[in-house]
């Protein structure tokens, strides 16, 4: 899988995701009101208007982003509807073409972890009936638990030829309370990043592994260490933009081959025409405004992360 | 939410926990012949002869047990309609008068965290019409991200009176990976259990706090030592039976009032008729196989563990 990603990475020129992370404050008013007026305030008209949010930046984004990263507890959030919004978002992303990272940060033990393996980017065998219930190309996975719970997405990603990203350390503030602690004078970060190349030795494809990591982009430094314990390992970078990355800080999560790093941004793009740079297109305009900013990061990216 | 649950285990003396943990192999094959037969060899299928099977499990158990632990994993494995079981069985075991405990063990960073905590304990707020998309009692929650992951959690736990369980110390073989790492000669459960007494304290509810821990019942050394770190923490205790461990092993988990913790079996409950000592009761009787396997486990830990 993670050369499908290379390869769309590189006919693109764009190492970037848009995070579909739909919130109710980012949904243009009359997109909620068509469907209040449809379904009530009901967790359906959530639903329907996340989707139809979804597929307008989807519209807007496709031929310029090689994947997209809709964070499921966004939808998780509205129950089942939402949930439906989620696997809608999903199927009409492969329609176009896009690499589809669930951002689903699962992680269990043994057969609790297998399920979630399957459930996302595996399938089910029902007497002989073959289904991929949520049938995402990557999903996002917690290390906590240790090998038993990645193993199982391990075995899934070579059966069916699909990735993971690992979280190693994440963006926010708080991140080092755990992941920064010294063990041996080495941060468990780092450790977990050992273990993250382990696993990642047993699902190669081609120059990277399946197995890959998330290194928030507000910790640049860390970035660059990681970057070297981890050459084969694609990094995924969340936290630019809004959170406070920026082109320049992403120097460090590239290796030499101008390849090992994809830089996510969600509300920075899905809710560009909130922000005044964009404020120009309006509500209605909501869609090119995500274009927009999509551009600009694209082409922040190429001229400050190399 | 934890003085409710404690009321519950004291007025049936019974600190256990029933795993609603469905797979296809623990299910009759009668149940799913019949559902096969509706609705063909089907996601659909499948949810209909798991949410059949844990109506059985929960009409034969609600009079010992306090609680259920369905994990939400093997649900999420067949997709959307596997989540409408699961949601079928906590509104199910609601109404049966059950604490249900969402074994989700989800865990992100500030609004993703929010929206995971909102969704499964919380409420969401449409235009003034108020829902509860999951409604469980309790959830898992992974300590990974830190502060920022478990605090909106905590929220929820205060606006809404609802309890969270923080993996600390799990029950399985490779949970020493990073669990166990020493930073300045204390391993780092030690640590997270440190921060989950403090966020704890931003929730007490009687003697013991809407927080609590949970600790695998194969570590009963560790379970000794985090039972006096956390002394206002009541202790889940995932690992009996199946994996591991015996009522003998978990008198380190209680305190001195008898208290402060929850015994979770699942496949050793849920599957009591595919094992030889209850066998006889063959495939139709797998409810009550399970009601006897409750009493037997209630039997074993009243015995051994205070």
């Amino acid at each position: 899988m993670i050369s499908k990603l290379i390869n769309s990475i590189q006919s693109k020129n764009a190492p970037i995701v848009v995070g579909l992370d739909p919130q109710l404050k980012f949904i243009p008013q009359y997109i909620l009101d068509k469907w209040y007026k449809e379904c009530g305030h009901s967790l359906d008209a959530v639903a329907e208007a996340f989707f139809e949010f979804n597929k307008g930046i989807i519209d807007a984004i496709y031929e310029l982003a090689p994947a997209v990263k809709p964070q499921i507890a966004m939808y998780e959030q509205y129950g089942i509807p939402g949930l439906i919004a989620y696997k809608k978002t999903v199927d009409y992303a492969h329609e176009k073409g896009l690499v589809v990272i669930g951002d689903i940060k699962r992680g269990d033990i043994g057969s609790t972890s297998e399920s979630y393996a399957i459930g996302h980017i595996g399938s089910v065998d029902i007497e002989g009936n073959v289904i991929k219930p949520f049938d995402v190309d990557i999903v996002t996975v917690n290390p906590y638990l240790g090998s038993d719970g990645v193993n199982p997405f391990v075995d899934v990603c070579n059966k069916e030829d699909k990735g993971i990203f690992v979280l190693v350390k994440t963006s926010n503030p708080s991140s080092g309370e755990f992941q920064d602690k010294l063990s041996e004078g080495r941060p468990l970060y780092e450790i977990v990043a050992e273990k993250v190349v382990e696993w990642g030795n047993a699902t190669m494809d081609g120059s990277y592994s399946n197995v890959g990591a998330v290194v928030g982009a507000t910790y640049p430094e860390m970035g660059a260490i990681l970057r070297k314990l981890m050459p084969k390992t694609y990094i995924l970078v969340p936290g630019y933009g809004a959170q406070g990355g920026s082109g320049k800080d992403l120097k460090a999560y590239f290796n030499e081959d101008g390849l090992g790093a994809i830089v996510n941004s969600s509300r920075g793009i899905i809710a560009a025409y909130k922000n005044e740079k964009y404020s120009s297109y309006g509500e209605a305009g909501f869609a090119d405004a995500s274009r927009a900013a999509t551009i600009d990061m694209i082409e922040d990216i190429r001229n400050n992360a190399f």
